[in-house]
């Protein structure tokens, strides 16, 4: 078997780089270790960046996206027990759309399965092979049986646990890590949102994020302890939690339901540099996680398949590996103003065990600086819409 | 003797204090452990905001200023060799004035002199007596001979290491601390600086900060380590070490000269709250200490005297006791801001000894975005031109 490029994931970064080569009639083939019902099942991030939706328009695969998601001209953040609003839409002239992680990867692999793009799902034991050279090779099992895919360069789009980054000679790159000690129990439930925007709040109690995902979804998130379990908590405790944390006027005027899923997940911050190693071009969680508090992960997928688009392009087009060579610097350089924003609104709006009180303080007087500076607003706003790519 | 208000420290917040006392028509005391020429010989800060020269100007001590004194309309950051101005008056209306803090003191002094105003200097082993009645009374021994002063408050001006926080019992006061793994080594010159505004350089040999007291005054320091000795210094020294930091074309129009202080200071935060204890009220660094980084000192030093003579007219004029009840909250509200600016300025700017790599990386990803993005200019600006009083 022999393509252009092989692409290692069929996540939404992967999905989605798939789908912007083949509009520019590169072929690619997509190995993915696990089912298409499996990698659907995944609840992610809900929250698009406006350059994420161009992108998504570029990738023709932007339709249901526009006639059923929301867009929201801000957010809320609460805290000491007020609550200010960030208006986006004022403060920075761009919104932020919210359609969830999952419609996406729905509509990305509606859009390949319609243009034939070949994606081969259950690929288990995949191996990358003379990476450093210009003619690279994947195998991998397919059905029992040992396959060989030929390639000029191959996308590691298949997250933080896939082969990709592992396939790289570990002297070879530079870890950068921070972990945060708590992490987020999260519910996905089919009530009305009793809130039009997210709601980022601080509390005594800890973290509380009220999110939805359409006008009959809300996700929520309350902050636990890392050794928390999801058996213990009951939707009853859940919900209770939440209520005492988002502030007594939505816990009053809203509605819950049984959760559809239930899960705790760690923060953390991750980067894995350079990007590129030979002909492979990490992209997405292979290089590099954020703590979900920015609602950044998806949108750092898609700016840097954006640019690997570009530089691919650049090379079978007009033959040229400057946007090639560029690749790494240019996708780490929105990483980590990305990375950044992340550990700073995380920082800010959680309360850490054994929180040193100076620092307590110091957050405290950040979210009151944030209430009332006009430009601390905008600095969050910009950088939550999004900075330009 | 006997006095509406004692006040501990002729420092530039005690001074500053009597004079606004005097103007209106309060009696009051100051007790200064040390003599004129060693108060005026302790080189500080040298910016001053908007807001302090107002307070300067309501006491009656602006005339030498105003006619000596430098307007800065920005300051310029250096990193990674290059340089952005941020220019406060186009970003946020506003300048800052540089004259330095032996001229306030100088103002001040000359201004009591001339009122004739009591001052006692060398006025020794001061101590505070009942403190949380309506008639406390303090002791000291001046010129062999121990003296009684009462009054119906006291306030602490005398510095961090002054009797006055001390007097107020541990368990009353709670301390929020941070220091510094570096310090900073300043030189005072008599060459005109080579620099219109002030330059914060942030480089690989670590942080430098070109400064100025007058066209022919220049105030400029580099970060060092905490077990340094000035002896470790000769003039061409420091100077070869200044203008490796500073950036090259900086260095290569500059004038050097003898040095006529040289001194190391650590860096630290540090703030007891409350900052009243029944009848003592404590301004300035008594209870308060920033890095020097944000230029903060002496401007907090100023808004709390302003507040403080805003609460003791209150109560003198008006008889009011609302506003001497406010006033730890009210001066605590600002001292916060000007903490977590100069903590963040500080963190910025600054090479750590055995930093993280994660946070060298943030260190690095917030300097390129504060060069970028005229919001996070404007947060500068805005905190170092002073936030509202």
């Amino acid at each position: 078997m022999r393509a252009q490029v092989a692409i290692i994931g069929a996540g939404p970064a992967g999905l989605l780089l798939g789908q912007l080569l083949y509009k520019a009639g590169i072929d690619a083939v997509i190995l993915e270790q696990r089912t298409p019902e499996y990698v659907l099942g995944r609840i992610r991030a809900g929250v698009l960046e406006q350059g994420t939706v161009d992108i998504l328009d570029l990738a023709g695969v932007g339709g249901r996206l526009h006639s059923q998601a929301m867009t929201h001209d801000g957010v809320e953040i609460g805290a000491s027990g007020q609550r200010r609003r960030i208006p986006f839409k004022e403060l920075v002239g761009k919104v932020v759309t919210v359609y969830g992680q999952t419609e996406v990867t729905r509509d990305l692999m509606d859009a390949r399965a319609a243009c034939g793009a070949p994606s081969i799902y259950e690929a288990e034991s995949v191996e990358l092979h003379d990476i450093t050279t210009a003619r690279p090779w994947v195998t991998f099992v397919h059905k029992g049986v040992k396959q060989r895919l030929d390639c000029d360069f191959i996308a590691g789009c298949d997250g933080y646990h896939g082969v990709s980054r592992r396939s790289i000679p570990a002297e070879a790159l530079s870890v950068f890590e921070r972990t945060y000690p708590f992490g987020w129990l999260g519910v996905l439930a089919d009530v009305p949102p009793a809130w039009d925007e997210l709601i980022y709040a601080d509390s005594e109690r800890g973290f509380a994020l009220a999110s939805m995902r359409s006008e009959t979804r809300v996700r929520c998130y309350v902050q636990c302890s890392l050794d928390d379990k999801v058996e213990n908590w009951s939707d009853e405790q859940f919900w209770a939690e939440f209520k005492r944390r988002v502030g007594d006027d939505v816990a009053a005027r809203m509605t819950t339901g049984p959760s559809i899923e239930k899960s705790i997940a760690p923060l953390r911050s991750f980067v894995a540099e350079p990007m590129r190693y030979g002909q492979l071009f990490l992209a997405g969680d292979a290089a590099h996680i954020v703590p979900p508090t920015g609602a950044k992960g998806l949108n750092l997928a898609a700016s840097d398949v954006f640019y690997l688009y570009e530089a691919l392009t650049g090379y079978y087009k007009n033959d040229s590996r400057a946007a090639l060579d560029q690749y790494s610097d240019r996708a780490l350089r929105r990483v980590w103003q990305a990375v950044r924003f992340s550990w700073w609104m995380t920082s800010l709006l959680h309360r850490f065990p054994n929180e040193d009180p100076f620092f307590g303080r110091i957050r405290g007087s950040e979210l009151e600086y944030l209430f009332k500076s006009d430009a601390a607003q905008r600095t969050l706003a910009e950088n939550y819409v999004g900075l330009p790519l």
